[in-house]
């Protein structure tokens, strides 16, 4: 028995990258780094040449591509071009998990994911929460969700895109909405950063020399976050540090500035806005956490 | 002359407090446990006691707090209360330096700069890019400017409140400036968070759950900026990461998961607006830097 159970690596597990965009060549890159066999397709097949130089397969077709590994991961630029891609090959998914890394949401993931079961394939949809560049790296995160026993069965393979590769949990809608929801606080962090680059900008004081302070402010903030995620779990709405009354005087200040430089005023009146809200529903003496329920009491505002 | 020059351990600065609010109270605790002899005052003087528990003298009014020290640090709740306490005081100024660590605008702390100079005093306007628990630990930024030679004299007793205490510049408008322009990144991280809580906490994830991600997405957003502040000094605009057609895409998907769940969409909606606006001007093939335009040239919304 023993003679017969090879170590995974003398026989790495042959794996196929649908979609070479900036992403989909990262991850190839990855596979092929590290040791696996891999088949690679892409639309304009041009951009698998870097990865045939490091020993790629490039597949005639998206069907030869499917054909050629027990694993397929996916990353094209959205659900439609999956769907487009993957529909006619339902025949090939039984045995095989596809690993889906395209953006998307929870129903669109929930939706692949019905398909998949339905032609005996297994199916991880996954979220990718790190840059091409940083690929492979201890710091990438990639959220998988689906399956456990797909994603147990592939795991060494998936790790070698990231340190951080987890598992999030059986319903497939997971990783999508942690995808949207950390998006959401990047998204937070960098309009705030060209935010603040255009004040200064306005006052004479370059990008280069705010971005230490930038970088600084922000890894403090993700140092808070822990205490804040107490208070938003148990409903306690204590000041941790400011009160919302001292907040929102700050945030006064950032709306005059902006206004007196001359730059847009549109994402700092957003957050005067919550707070503002949140100290009429009478939390000025609250911490941040109470501006919670701005979030979750959505206001009608459609546009 | 050796013998009568001693070293500035055996005579610590005495030291002003005026304010004991959350903040004020953190900043005395650090002057004391530094060994400064630390007059404080605090309009509702109950605040003292634990101050004074640790050794501080409580004055009798502000002259008092003023005249005992000469270095006088004021952290109140915002100009107004700043001005109020000070105006009657300018007889005091002369050979004090006065260090106003109030949060308020540029136009304020020149205003007050102005009033110090009438009265002799040397004046620098102060930010605290901390919390009151954070004052004196090696991540507490404090940012001031005015009179380089104000603060090279008091600079040892002032670094007490954080390793990261720095001189910005003589405009004393800067501490301000970078003040609400590193405020705004924190609001649009915290907002972030809380968007992000609210929708996976109405999908049954708690906000504890959520956490480590959203440490680990900070930090790694942070690492990002000054790739981004290159190119928004350059004015290159090329991705870094993804393109814009691949940013709007993902914010779409975070307002739709949002309003299938029922949760504001308020901000996601913004982030799709500045995105969008940058992409009709001819941005999707650049990066994230692009959009900077649209805090640089404002929109006029008026509320
Ligand atoms: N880049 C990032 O930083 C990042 C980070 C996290 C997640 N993601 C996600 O990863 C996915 C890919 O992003 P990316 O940055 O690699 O985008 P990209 O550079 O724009 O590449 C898009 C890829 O999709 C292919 N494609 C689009 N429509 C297709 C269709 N109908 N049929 C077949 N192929 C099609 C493109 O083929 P052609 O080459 O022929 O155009 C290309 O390979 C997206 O869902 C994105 O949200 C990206
Ligand atoms: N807390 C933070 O995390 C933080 C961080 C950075 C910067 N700051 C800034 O630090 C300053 C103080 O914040 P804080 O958190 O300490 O606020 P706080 O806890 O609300 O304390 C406000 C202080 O101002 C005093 N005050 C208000 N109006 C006054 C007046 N007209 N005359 C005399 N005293 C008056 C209050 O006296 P009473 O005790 O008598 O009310 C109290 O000492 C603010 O400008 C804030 O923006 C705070």
């Amino acid at each position: 028995m023993n003679t017969e159970r090879r170590p995974r690596t003398d026989h790495p597990t042959p794996v196929t990258v649908v979609g070479l965009g900036l992403m989909g060549r990262a991850l190839a890159e990855a596979f092929l780094r590290g040791g696996h066999p891999t088949t690679v397709w892409n639309r304009s097949p041009e951009k698998a040449a870097p990865l045939v130089a490091l020993g790629a397969e490039l597949a005639g077709s998206p069907r030869d591509a499917v054909a050629a590994s027990p694993l397929v991961v996916v990353c094209v630029s959205d659900h439609g071009a999956v769907r487009d891609l993957l529909d006619p090959l339902g025949d090939l998914l039984d045995g095989r998990v596809l690993a889906n890394l395209t953006s998307g949401t929870s129903a669109q993931a929930r939706e692949t994911a019905g398909w998949a079961a339905r032609h005996g394939g297994s199916y991880l949809d996954g979220a990718i929460m790190t840059v091409p560049q940083a690929i492979g790296t201890a710091g990438a995160v990639l959220l998988y969700s689906g399956p456990r026993s797909a994603f147990e069965e592939h795991e060494p393979v998936l790790r070698l895109l990231g340190a951080g590769t987890t598992h999030l949990g059986e319903d497939h809608g997971l990783s999508a909405l942690h995808d949207v929801a950390l998006l959401g606080m990047m998204w937070g962090a960098l309009n705030g950063f060209l935010q603040g680059t255009a004040l200064l900008g306005a006052a004479g004081v370059g990008a280069a020399a705010f971005t230490p302070y930038a970088d600084t402010l922000l890894t403090t903030v993700a140092g808070w976050l822990p205490a804040y995620a107490r208070q938003l779990d148990d409903g306690s709405r204590q000041p941790l540090d400011a009160t919302l009354d001292t907040h929102l005087a700050a945030i006064e200040h950032l709306v005059e500035e902006n206004e007196s430089l001359g730059v847009s005023t549109e994402l700092p009146r957003l957050f005067r806005a919550l707070v503002d809200r949140a100290v009429a529903s009478g939390h000025g003496d609250s911490g941040y956490a109470a501006v919670i329920e701005q979030f979750r009491r959505p206001v009608e505002v459609r546009s």
